[in-house]
């Protein structure tokens, strides 16, 4: 963008855009993606020796790509206000270092996992869906923060009255939150009702109010969520219709007709 | 709003508005939250007593934001008209009834969990978010009539056949409708059914007319709430257009349009 | 609606119209109701014949009910053409009929819980519900009979390959369909499928495939349903908008604008 | 569609269009998805020799059909250019393979249920929804590529942390992929989270982090389809309304007023 970029960037830059290059990125992704999944298999020891290979083989390309996109980038400040370069760095630079065996090497194995996430950074249209995933959650934050009341009034209720019934549902609020979780799931809910029926026999009623308030909260959120999608898409067509078509606006005909009515009068002063 | 309010009005009318008093209450609010959770989990006995020293403390702010909350009312008897007030009121009294160990320990308990939903009382987009629910609860009134009346004939109708079957779930009529709760959910649903199947082989036709029935009432009861919202939506999105861009009806320009006929007409008469 | 209605018609028809009558009619179900669900109880010898009595008295109102619906009518022939007169006539006749002990009291008893669907009957509104479900099923053909052709397929695959395995879930096609029904309702659906896959490793491409193709198809029943409904919506509201208002339609605009076009003609051949 | 065609195919464009003979057809079918369902019945021998002959009887009235549709396409190019035809004569070609007892029998049925999708390729609005469906598919692809990324990063996780807590639920990640697919339709996954709680604390979080994930994911897709669906429903109505109503746009109002300007542009003149 500026025309005193120097001569390596631009080279990089192109490298960037070129189409074969993100296609080549693409499919180390997938290769790293299958070498975590064939690690899951029971395998013979020369073949580990080869996923090992593999392995950094593809820590250097990813060094390489990201080293070649930081440089492409003509403003190196702004590279690191970008979540996604963020992430795609750390991913990289921890992959650098050496896994020794033991609790260490899970860690690294774990971490090698989450490189298939960069398949979502790497591709323009993922990266906007999700994107757009994270900026609807916002617009819930009310409903969700309702639902959660909802959740925590149920389990501190429960964990009080059905504390000493079943200690492994409802021990504390921690337990009793992620029980409700699974009511909610309708879970073999029946069998956590029947348990503390036995006890207290109206404890059904419990059950049912938790079961139709988290539904019809829920219920809320999705059909929020449908509307204001709806209203973007109703906003953003009719402004695309407006503008594309040409289409006069009701004010612009009742100007035209209030000219005429003008053009009107003037004829009846002549006359 | 009056000019003759009293002084002490108006400093706690300014209060009641300021900012960092409601966040001083939602902080209270969210200790009490805090305060119940701890008390579910198996804490030592000077824990115990800090809790139970919060408690009052809790309670004391409680009730003096109530009383601010009065007085800072010009109209004293409205107060007691808005319902979130009078849920107020009661959970702060309730809590200070000095609570014995023994039965009325556990209610104790039990009310002062209630507490948590003064914060929906507090935040006012909480607040408004569940009238919104409540409101839109009557309109569902006939179709939940609807799936009663189905809930009903089939309780009716299982707890008359498969009574012997397995009282536990058939035995009454009340039991019945908690199984066939259970049945919508499909919780188990199929062992439900093998067990009467055992008996009537063609006891397969009630459940799968009954899942069949509720589903079908159900989802026609989520169309009418998505349906209302939009149309709702549709109909204040129009009167927001029609008001805020200014821009003329059809009608307005028809009128138009028969006023330039008649300047034509008047102008034919001329010549 | 004819003037030569002879008087005890007028007299039935008004009583018919009386809202007092139907909320006394509406009582007797809910009575007839209560009575259905207190035999499913254990209920002491007294109680039994006071039930039984209550049973009678319910019929002979009823008895009474449609024969002032039946006089009331004016064209007796069409009395029967409507559906619910039928049903209600049916019921309230079968009602009549003398229960024994045995076989047929309970047939007896189950005819007497169907009463309970005249609340439908009487209650205009959940009438209009239930026809408008009723309407919405056709529209439904087609995807409905594209599910039964998979659910055949699947359950013919089934009882072909699995009949071995477990004849209780596969034994012959009907069974089997039940068996996918419960699949499709996620009810234990690992453990059929867990069962399957220890004789043929790959059977859980049958489960996922057929869990896949019923969501979609299910997805696209619901779909359609909304549109469906939406697009009524709009049409009716849009035909309200035009009717009520008042508000002209472009067509309109457009001749008066044609008239205009043809007085300024006059007026130029004038000068 | 030319005149030249010789006359057999005349003869045989018009049997097609024939109503009996589509009847005809589909009634062959019913009663072929009748053979197939009758066989996962045990029959006696007399029965099964009689279905034996159906079949080939349906085999031969399948064959002469396909042969009268090709005879009857005027481009016999085109004819295995349409998928549905290719379907329908490889189903009827490979039943004519004589099938002896065996593995090869086993086949040799399965295929003959598969001629119960010969009712899609008859009826024209099976075929229409299917490939309805079948195009609502590409527009998902993205969402699903992010649900197949979720799924495949969480199944790499799970097999690598909890592959020895139970190898039959976590042993590779193929496993672990239909492992988190039954925790998505939540299908007993309390057992599968309670199992690996028992050594990992806090691998509830593992369970409510994917559970939210993928509903939300499938969330997005279902309102995507929904709002797509909606979209082009309400262009078409647009569309149709336009053209049918034969209403005036905006614009031919606008060059209508403008006209109506210049003539009285022209009168000024002459006064």
């Amino acid at each position: 963008m500026n025309s005193i970029d120097r001569t390596p960037d631009n080279f990089f830059t192109r490298l960037m855009a070129n189409r074969a290059f993100e296609m080549f990125v693409v499919a180390v992704i997938i290769l790293s993606a299958l070498v975590v999944g064939a690690k899951t298999y029971p395998i013979p020891a020369p073949a580990v020796k080869l996923l090992g290979v593999l392995d950094w083989v593809i820590t250097v390309i990813f060094l390489l790509e990201i080293t070649i996109r930081f440089i492409a980038e003509p403003q190196k400040r702004k590279f690191f206000t970008k979540a996604w370069n963020v992430f795609d760095s750390l991913i990289v630079v921890v992959s650098l270092i050496p896994i020794e065996d033991g609790e260490m090497a899970l860690l690294g194995r774990l971490i090698r996992i989450f490189r298939v996430l960069r398949m979502v950074s790497i591709i323009p249209e993922l990266r906007m869906l999700l994107n757009s995933l994270v900026k609807a959650l916002p617009q819930l934050g009310y409903v969700m923060l309702l639902m959660f009341i909802i959740f925590y009034i149920y389990a501190a209720v429960g964990s009080t009255l059905f504390h000493d019934i079943n200690p492994e549902l409802w021990g504390d609020i921690t337990i009793a939150l992620l029980t409700l979780f699974r009511v909610m799931t309708f879970e073999d809910w029946t069998d956590v009702m029947y348990e503390t029926m036995a006890v207290y026999k109206l404890s059904w009623f419990y059950y049912l109010t938790f079961i139709f308030f988290t539904a019809f909260a829920f219920l809320n959120m999705i059909i929020g969520i449908v509307v204001n999608v709806l209203e973007e898409e109703h906003a953003r067509e009719r402004a695309e219709a407006a503008e594309a078509s040409g289409e006069p606006t009701m004010i612009e005909l009742q100007q035209q007709l209030t000219a005429i009515q003008q053009q009107l009068a003037r004829l009846e002063q002549k006359n």
